[in-house]
């Protein structure tokens, strides 16, 4: 919010012509007064390249090239990569710095698999990098991170950071509608790839956590650091149960600072009702951030969508342009990643019984001699069903806070009972 | 984030030794590795006046003062105001900006008071003013609206702002403890103060909503625009029937820009329960923006308390350090306030009504004359009430959307009908 005119008008290079790119040039057009005064100054985009012919998308007055490497020989002051990918997005960026250019990304997946040596890069060349687009599409949690929690040692940072999966989940839970149902629907609609792996993988997830962590933290990015499960093996019967236990089922991702290390892991699980992230719906991320001076802080927003992503985008551009965005910091220590076995949190398992008196019992017994307690059990009197000629009818229990690595043995010991009549689904508990 | 060690430390100066004061210090003590990691440079208390003795704390080197007005005198890079109040806090600051010195308030009411002189007097100073700490405590919504929101138009701002209120209705919600009851128990627990006519009226929440509004807009603070009521006419029976019809009932400030108007208002309201705003419980603030790019982006945290608003201050501090606070915007445009009076919007009314067949009907002729048409209706089979010795049943009725000038003079006309026994209860109803 300087007083515009003082500054000439920052030059914006623009590689890739996508979706997220289109609407950073239009909104550039349509906000450009409230972008000025914010800014201080002028924001031009005076360079346009893209692999692909030009589109039919009205430029401005900036130049387009099929050229995308010609953009760090113009006279820009900021690269924006919006080309994706790792291996093309990584040498593009780093041929910007080695220019002295500042870089703006949206790109996850090149920060979580190279991001160490880009900011060390762009702190050596005194150039910023912006990426708060990288991590929950228009949730400003990146700046967040930065600004307001600048002065807070974080102690956990967890949230719903895929769309995909949540948007799946939220229809499992209100209509549902199977797990396939939903992918397809969701694939429908455009919230989910052709090849959905990478979302529903929790993939895209941990390279966001990956990225969440290190901001939280002061640490190095570390992808393999982060424990990683999907979502495809929930079945809507899970989600019947966890509501009637008071809870919602959603995919998180969880970085945690235990005593030593930081445990980072994505998984699904349930969350009390009482939590507002067990209450976000549909498309929409939500992260919750735990710091010792404000204690929670929690934001919610659109997770992705072009002009979400731009707005994100051109928020880091106007930081460049004030003056105000940050150097990065590289005194980021290596953080000694725990295992998840070494978490402890309560366990939903859903355990195929057979339709006989002493069942939990027995299941009682076993969890007992590991020292874990049953919190609350669900057997209903219903009809018995028949898995491959095996009679059986579910039992559902949450136990008491229980490690990892113990839960993992007591249900190897439970599926190798004569009473248990096929696998266990096993979902963490947590809250925040 | 710059290189630590660059820039000599920077020197503040607190004002008040209160709470907020008091929590200040303790966090620059506690978190003194990531504040100078962000902040790019130490950053020391280095004076603290407070008009009262020095009461017992460690304030390290600082050297202490009863003479607030002596601070600006010092060397000192920034003045903490933390006083309170408005006259002597305005005096404060605008000494303070005399001598060069950038300022760093949590003071609504000052700033609601005389905020756009403080802003005006700043930039011509060319010095910043930090008030993040003045709305929604920990909650980063001013930095947001600079920063994340820089590249969007906002179309509305939306919150609970006041977390007393937020206390009281939760407590009536969940326990079905009357507002008696409830304030009583937020007195005893320090979420209101012995005299609570500033929270309860809405005073508070006007304050912060004219501050917000103006940062939103880019117009001037204008406290007098703000249409204002409180909580104290509501019953645990609208809460009841509110949830009956899918709502809670929250107390909301509300600023949104209409075709030419801008239209500030802070009232009781019925959110529906997909709304994220009706799950915020207890001492809680939220805020929602409405912005042109990102869509709806929601913040929830501690509305106040000394860490939480500390860290806020702490956080405006380190942005002066850093050099990214922003000079103060003084391009700001006198917005034309619209009236109450145009707001259209659905409204649940409580009317206590004759228990006799045909009320309805009579009722919806009533607002069906006026083009008003119901969308939810409640009547009840149940024990007639007396109230002075007239007998009466409570109908609850949610009506379309209706403008405000129209539903006043509907109440009068319905309150003036043989077959109503009392006044009726009206709640707006809104949804973002």
């Amino acid at each position: 919010m300087g007083q515009l005119g003082v500054d000439s008008p920052l030059r914006v290079g623009v590689a890739g012509l996508g979706t997220v790119a289109q609407a950073l040039i239009a909104l550039l057009r349509e906000n450009s007064t409230r972008v000025s005064s914010q800014s201080g100054r002028e924001i031009h985009v005076t360079h346009v390249a893209s692999r692909s012919a030009k589109p039919d998308v009205d430029l401005g007055p900036a130049a387009f090239s099929t050229d995308i490497r010609s953009l760090v020989d113009r006279d820009i002051d900021v690269l924006v990569e919006l080309i994706g990918g790792v291996d093309d997005a990584y040498d593009l960026i780093c041929e910007g710095l080695r220019h002295d250019i500042s870089v703006v990304t949206a790109n996850k997946a090149v920060l979580a698999a190279h991001g160490n040596e880009i900011l060390a890069l762009a702190s050596n060349r005194n150039c910023r990098v912006g990426f708060e687009a990288s991590v929950a599409g228009g949730i400003p949690i990146i700046n967040t991170l930065n600004t307001a929690l600048a002065s807070n040692q974080v102690k956990f940072v967890a949230g719903i950071i895929n769309g995909t999966c949540n948007y799946i989940l939220t229809a499992m839970d209100e209509s549902g509608t199977t797990f396939n149902d939903a992918l397809s629907d969701a694939q429908v609609k455009g919230y989910a790839e052709a090849d959905p792996t990478f979302d529903i993988e929790g993939i895209d997830a941990a390279q966001k956590l990956a990225i969440l962590a290190a901001m939280s933290f002061d640490t190095t990015i570390d992808l393999n650091g982060v424990h990683t499960e999907g979502i495809s093996s929930i079945e809507v019967e899970d989600l019947r149960y966890a509501r009637e236990l008071g809870f919602r089922i959603k995919h998180l991702g969880i970085a945690e600072k235990n005593s030593h290390d930081l445990d980072t892991r994505v998984h699904l699980a349930l969350v009390p009702e009482s939590n507002l992230l067990s209450n976000v719906r549909g498309v929409d991320n939500a992260v919750i951030v735990g710091a010792n001076a404000v204690e929670n802080l929690m934001l919610v927003g659109p997770g992705a969508g072009g002009r979400a992503t731009a707005s994100a985008v051109l928020a880091d551009i106007i930081e460049i342009a004030n003056g105000s965005g940050a150097v990065p910091n590289i005194s980021r220590s290596d953080s000694a990643y725990s295992s998840i076995s070494d978490v402890s949190c309560p366990h939903y398992l859903y355990i195929p019984a057979a339709d006989k008196p002493g069942v939990i019992a027995t299941i009682g017994e076993v969890l007992g001699t590991h020292g874990v307690s049953i919190e609350s059990v669900i057997q209903k009197h219903e009809a018995t069903r028949i898995n491959n000629g095996v009679p059986w009818v579910p039992v559902v229990i949450v136990t008491n806070s229980v490690l990892e690595s113990n839960i993992e043995s007591i249900v190897t010991e439970l599926e190798g009972l004569e009473i248990v009549r096929g696998n266990i689904r096993r979902i963490r508990v947590v809250d925040f």
